[in-house]
């Protein structure tokens, strides 16, 4: 057995129990001072092949969403009045530099001596730093005990303004308005629509990432949709007929669940942009983000709407039931040929991590294309069809292309490069972060390594010279199947710290099985998109004295 | 009509006839000081098939190859009077207990620490413990170097004693002697065992490479088979039957006609040992070639011997019929799943662009497997068989592999790294040529670009100032039908030289529609065999005044 998850948080209590067999349970109990009280219990099923050898231990994050409110009294005595915060100005203060102020109620603490000493460590208390406790202290239930109080009512520096302890309340005409909670780990690189990606601590915590912090790549607002009313609609072909599939109808068609890795197109853009500009979201590493799918094979519910693999370059067209304010809906498609292909195992999901889809992810159905680019991989999913060519939608044709170099906003022609199907081989360091300070001694450097097509990772180098000399990390995480190696390697390495070193340039680069390798540069690769992003990963550390 | 041949060796005698209907003939005469004259009429067909749109004008150039052997003399001095041995004593000394000693010529040589050290193996130098070098060197004749004459003469320990000299046991005949007649364009990088490539100016001159000029990579002496006699084994499954196949037998199944590109693993080795020293062939870029080749397809074979798909990860193994003096013939494996995998097009060929196959690639039966290292198209095939592993071949386990840069011969393990099969995106500019000068005004770029599993070449950048910035080149050559992208595109751009310029540093990189690149630079990529080296590459050239 195989398990991926470290302890990072000792003393924590995580109210999670471990099964040999597969099932896994955890409960979070969250603490939310601004919302109904509510006590979810979580489950998720691992999936159960007996080819595969892992157990995941999901060490699931509470849901920003929830807080059973505890009624505290802080004990700190105050001999003035309070000083009177803003949430902005609270916000501001999320660096050592700045200082690293949190929240709890309507108390605000100035905690930067504290970081160093935190028992989970200084980058899990960081991932609060200018905001509230309680999403964190709801997962780590362990914090709600008097004597952590206390630790924490010796930074008090005074108390959140009245109209500041309150949420922030929606426009009831916004489009985002009826948006999904969302967990307050995620590094939001757009509110609305919602894109947000996970830290690069927790990321590569967990083999399957928890559905509450796997990356979000929306285009438009999130529908709200009925499962009991929701139909696809599969369109068939001349001579057959269509199909409109409700939730219950996909249940009978034989279920598949499948590890699979989705990348967005433009994981890493922000390394781009320090090139040189770029239009799209500046997602950093965690554009990137493993499930175990459950759902109809899109073969078999092609097949009984009466299609077959054709000759022609015929496309599967998709199409989202989320919308502009035009009406025109979100769509995309992928190649006839590997729609049909069993063994490309391309999925109509309604399970992620053996619980319905979370809205953000597409419920009740979504497009799971191993291998491909997330953008195939339509979400709220409407409408099936067969096509001649592909689709003539805005992000198929118009977007999720790669150009050289050269090509710019006055040059570039959106017909003259294919639309992005299976992605490069790509890797990335999560640990240790860009700009750290290591101890000398040891340091460990984790990542994470994937390759499109279902292209297994074969190999991943680390060097700590900047790309002079390599050592090989160790591959962790489930064996992938041969030509099927539809999710992720997670790595790692131990090393000794160079002595005399004052810093580090840390920097992965891996292999896939048909000997790709990424290239070591981002400025030959760079495109007016930022799409494609996979030089070598590099982060600079400083080594402590 | 696509004309793609160009005028490169300006003065050759070219009698080439070339017809508007399909039949090219070429007459070569040919030149050759060291060899007696000889002048080929070499007469090949083109693939006439209504699809193709291309001609090709075979430009075979007569160029004097001038092979001079060069008798060699070892060069370390003995300070004392050399120690003499019996061959009964050398005999005496075949295993690392008893220490492992050699003869060449009449000098005694104690290798037993070089024994785990020997490039090929060290099962395949313990053949010779105990006695005489040359039986295995005239057959491995990549020894015949200075360099490997030097790191004998480390382990000199004393002469044979006077009336041993004379080997008993030689035979006089070499190996190589019945080796087929070559023509005299090819770069020759290793005479015996035959390889050699085309000309880079020769290379892209024409879309389907002449067969004479096809680059050729052989691992023993040629087999000189009778094709009325010859049978191909094909081992059945426990349940099946074996078949015995003739000639006459495979002609009976479909026959089947694909445009395949073959590179060899060592393509560009020769960058990488400007690097760092590597063990292997010189290849420049010409270990690439492209052919129309026509024959049965694998699965077609497979499924009368009651082959079928299984869930295993077996290997459909080749055997040879060329083998060395211990009856050791060349093997290779693929994966079942692709040879069954009518898709994969994977052929049992016995012809090459419309002829039966020369004797230098495979007469009369050989393995194509489309998208894959060229190591794994067995020539001459003799057996065919299942197994539920790949082939313990040296060739297949032994070498083909890839490693990090930092894995030497001291610290290699075979067993670590996948065996090769789909290879990665490359390119290669073959005009103009590094060192050459060229006019100002106006500058032509050629090359190829190529990538493995079936991936379609959909951009060549090229720049003249060394990476800095990138033109689009134009792809020219067959369109590729998706996911069988199989061989090759030519591509080509058209640029004034920039003025003021008194060099360029030209570079090509591809893309393939899975957007994998080649990698910026040699190092990162260097490994000990020399293989898998497809960085960006760089011609320099000198702008005339």
């Amino acid at each position: 057995m195989l398990l991926l998850s470290r302890t990072v948080v000792p003393g924590l209590h995580l109210a999670c129990r471990l099964k040999s067999t597969s099932r896994i349970c955890v409960r979070v109990c969250s603490t939310n001072d601004s919302f109904q009280p509510e006590r979810p219990s979580l489950a998720f099923t691992g999936d159960q092949s007996s080819t595969r050898r892992w157990k995941v231990m999901g060490t699931l994050l509470g849901l920003g969403a929830v807080w059973a409110y505890h009624d505290h009294q802080c004990r700190a005595t105050q001999e003035s009045p309070p000083r009177i915060y803003t949430r902005e100005e609270v916000s501001s203060h999320c660096t050592p530099e700045t200082r690293v102020w949190v929240t709890l109620g309507s108390e605000v603490f100035d905690v930067t001596e504290f970081v160093d000493l935190h028992p989970g460590g200084a980058s899990k208390i960081m991932l609060a730093a200018g905001g509230p406790l309680e999403p964190f202290w709801a997962t780590y239930a362990i914090h709600n005990q008097s004597h952590v109080r206390e630790i924490l009512a010796q930074y008090k520096i005074g108390e959140l303004r009245l109209e500041d302890k309150a949420p922030t309340t929606l426009k009831t005409s916004d489009p985002y308005a009826d948006d999904p909670k969302r967990h307050p780990v995620l590094k939001v690189n757009s509110q609305c629509p919602f894109n947000a990606e996970p830290p690069p601590g927790l990321l590569t915590d967990n083999y399957i990432t928890p559905n509450p912090i796997f990356f979000t790549r929306n285009h438009l607002p999130v529908p709200n949709l009925d499962p009991d009313t929701y139909r696809l609609h599969v369109v068939g072909p001349p001579e057959g007929q269509s199909l409109s599939l409700s939730l219950e109808d996909l249940y009978r068609f034989p279920k598949h669940e499948i590890t699979v890795t989705l990348q967005c197109a433009g994981n890493r853009r922000s390394e781009m942009t320090r090139f040189k500009e770029v239009k799209g979201l500046e997602w950093r590493t965690g554009a990137i983000s493993t499930a175990c799918w459950g759902g109809a094979r899109l073969c078999d519910v092609l097949a009984q709407a009466g299609h077959q693999v054709c000759e022609n370059e015929a496309h599967v067209c998709f199409e989202g039931l989320d919308s502009d304010p035009t009406g025109t809906y979100y769509g995309a498609s992928i190649p006839l040929a590997r729609a049909m292909d069993p063994e490309a195992e391309v999925l109509l999901a309604y399970e992620m991590n053996g619980e319905p889809l979370p809205r953000d992810h597409g419920f009740p159905v979504r497009v799971v294309v191993p291998g491909v680019v997330g953008a195939r991989h339509v979400k709220w999913l409407g409408k099936v069809s067969v096509e001649p060519e592909e689709s003539y939608s805005h992000w198929q044709r118009r977007d999720y292309k790669g150009f050289s170099p050269s090509v710019d906003w006055d040059t570039v022609d959106f017909d003259s490069a294919p639309s992005i199907q299976e992605l490069p081989v790509q890797s990335a360091i999560t640990e240790p972060q860009d700009g750290e300070t290591i101890e000398t001694g040891e340091v460990t450097i984790r990542g994470y390594a994937w390759s499109g097509g279902g292209r297994a990772v074969v190999r991943v180098d680390v060097s700590l010279d900047g790309g002079i000399t390599w050592q090989t990390a160790e591959l962790n995480g489930e064996e992938q199947r041969p030509r099927k190696a539809w999710a992720w390697r997670l790595w790692q390495l131990k090393v000794p710290v160079p002595t005399g070193k004052k810093e580090l340039n840390i920097v992965c680069k891996a292999v896939d099985d048909s000997y790709n390798v990424q290239p070591d540069t981002v400025a030959p690769i760079w495109n007016l998109r930022g799409v494609l992003s996979n030089a070598w990963h590099r982060v600079h550390v400083h080594v402590a004295k």
